[in-house]
């Protein structure tokens, strides 16, 4: 699937040749209910941020894997601008564009020949802002990935897998974060088309699983809660198939059984039930410190005790960034500061307090709620967040997940302005 | 995919038993980022139009091709609602609903095990305005069906070939209208996986296709009009790859040379030299009679005479119904009456018109623009227009095409009341 608005926000990036930035480049859909051949494309001019456009006929056009001048396009054979594919669209600009976001504003011509002449070319506007994709060293401290939870309500009514993977790519990263109960089709069996398809899109976008999201749902029998045996068969099964799959981390969702979170006791038993399974298969478990749950509190003392006794090395924390959060989320229409639940007003933990377990950090879910065209996050300080991981020692991933406004479309955006901001400071540590 | 609002407006449609309407259903996505076991639903309380709604325990499930009521799903095993599949919800009404648009208010109840006990079940409220999918005997006057055109900026954006072919399934229509360049991926060589996967939806929706639409873009090549050789070949190209997919009709759109739509006259030539072809692959083609050319026009006699001259079977007249529109689009925001052609203000054919050329129309695209929620066309007279087609004799498709404003997923809404006015008018004529 494509993204609604004509210009693209997957794609847009400076060109480097030689290590120097000689223009940048986007990806622009056709402003049509139809594709065409390439020779009716009169041109587009674009111009950012304001400045003087570049006229029509300077950028180039790769359609098909292959650029073109417009003069080319104009006499070329067979090549053609889909209405499933975008165009590739190159600006020469030396020195290219600086990191973050631009205001794109562009003008395609088109010659329609069932439109009279005297109103052609036809002339399409379009802007917007959007986030360049960040220059990427490959050698960095930490490693960078996406939760396709980021993408709730998107997923499926607007992005399907491939496109979700392509955007994952285009910002530099190499780690994907699923939710087994949710992105694998035909969950907990999916077909053997579909693991191939899983792979094959994995390989294509040069990727790699991170971590599977699972559940134990504690509450699946009105009336009574979870034994054990139930649990340990939900974990295990989740578990095989995120092995499956590819992934190195599962993190289970527990049943809580308090107002702050404390998760059903059974959580021990069922855990120590899968380490064989875990260890065998090559998988750490790692439930998630989350809001309202602070680092000192009992709950992330139980599990450091449970490491501590059973000496696993297949059962960790997982960090969601969420707990550093030291701003509101701003109340919704109609939500009041009561109706929702406090830990919204952030419980802004101090991320200091990494060190305190800093051995056990085996997966971030670097959560976020709202990032502005400045790069500014409104909600979460990642400035002390990065440097207190990179105090510990951490060197694994930071998997965006973003949890804010679900207008459609909007989570492509943002994960963009998080990785652009995340590499920013990571190259300011 | 799905559509973004959780009530689902693809599904909505009375429950018929021994003719008897014995209540009404819909389809409803899951309100989470994930699928889960259907045990955590608790229910769904449902009203119509503003009356006392249905108790949450009442509606039953159907999930997975099977129907459950709630204490079922409580004690299922292994019966999931999955992230990526609606659930559609079945409603007891005595008489069911009366066609038309409907207001529907759900409280969607669900078991969250990871959320505290006092802030359960949790409860999605959602509302939404759809249309009631129309009764269809099947022994009508007319054939109905949709062209995809309807959807442009939808395909491809929130709408695959699958969601677009069940929902014309969902209105009782039989056939399918497309767009060669634009709605065939790879066009104009498709692979032999898409031809497949082609076939197998439109069996698997009980469909059949009906018209190609294709182009002679005359202003192919800057600077230079097209000889008759060249549009041959596209016309040509065209047709045996509409054959190839199952279509009987063809509308090469051409190039035009005048401001009032006059076609470029090597369309005589290019069809002439294809008329063998169309013959031999079982193909009719059909140029549209589109505003603002009316039907006592030039361009109409020259089709006419082309046909008398010929004596061909292989040529005809395809009608856009947006020659009869008598009531002007509204202006769009900075665009002014001056600044736009004319005949968006309608040019008001008088339908009684038809009859001058009734041996000839061969298919109608049932061009619309805006359906009220009382089921109102607010610029196409339709009630003297079928009218007028059943005076002709007129038993062949009407295939709606729907132009009016392209905010995501308004096509479909409007496809449905579309189909829901076709019906209604059919039944009183």
């Amino acid at each position: 699937m494509l993204e609604r608005d004509l210009i693209q926000s997957v794609g847009f990036r400076n060109v480097v040749s030689d290590g120097e930035a000689t223009g940048y480049r986007f990806r622009v859909r056709i402003p049509s209910y139809r594709g065409m051949s390439a020779s009716l494309i009169d041109g587009i001019s674009v111009a950012v941020d304001g400045a003087e456009p570049v006229p029509a006929h300077v950028p180039t056009w790769t359609l098909g894997g292959r650029t073109y001048t417009l003069e080319q396009l104009w006499a070329s054979e067979g090549v053609r601008w889909p209405l499933e594919e975008a165009a590739v669209v190159t600006v020469p600009c030396p020195g290219g564009l600086a990191p973050g976001t631009h205001e794109l504003a562009v003008e395609i011509r088109l010659r329609m020949s069932y439109i009279p002449l005297e109103h052609q070319p036809t002339v399409v506007r379009s802007a917007k802002r959007l986030t360049l994709s960040p220059e990427t060293s490959g050698d960095g401290r930490f490693r960078y990935g996406v939760s396709l939870y980021s993408h709730m309500h998107d997923y499926g009514t607007v992005l399907d897998l491939d496109a979700a993977l392509a955007s994952i790519a285009d910002v530099g990263a190499t780690g994907v974060e699923i939710l087994g109960e949710g992105h694998v089709p035909g969950y907990p069996e999916p077909s053997a088309e579909w693991i191939d398809a899983w792979f094959a899109g994995i390989e294509r976008h040069g990727l790699e699983p991170t971590n599977y999201g699972s559940w134990i749902d504690t509450r699946l029998r009105p009336g009574r809660s979870m034994t054990v045996e139930e649990g340990a068969v939900l974990l295990g099964r989740d578990l095989r198939l995120a092995a499956r799959l590819g992934f190195g981390f599962v993190r289970p969702k527990i049943g809580v059984v308090s107002s702050d979170l404390v998760p059903d006791p059974i959580w021990e038993g069922v855990v120590e039930r899968c380490l064989e399974t875990a260890q065998d298969l090559g998988i750490v478990i790692c439930p998630e410190i989350h809001a309202p749950t602070p680092i000192r509190h009992r709950v992330v003392e139980d599990y450091v005790a449970f490491i501590e006794r059973t000496g696993t090395e297949h059962f960790g924390l997982l960090i969601d960034t969420g707990i550093f959060q030291d701003r509101p989320i701003p109340l919704r229409e109609g939500e009041t500061r009561e109706s929702r639940p406090a830990f919204l007003d952030g419980i802004a933990t101090d991320p200091a307090d990494l060190a305190l377990v800093a051995e056990h950090v085996v997966f971030v879910q670097a959560k976020f709620h709202d990032i502005d065209e400045d790069l500014t996050d409104r909600n979460i300080p990642w400035e002390p967040v990065l440097r207190a991981l990179a105090d510990i020692g951490y060197s694994g991933y930071l998997s965006s997940a973003y949890e804010g406004d679900r207008s459609p479309w909007r989570s492509i955006e943002q994960v963009r302005r998080h990785h652009a901001l995340l590499r920013r400071l990571e190259s300011e540590l």
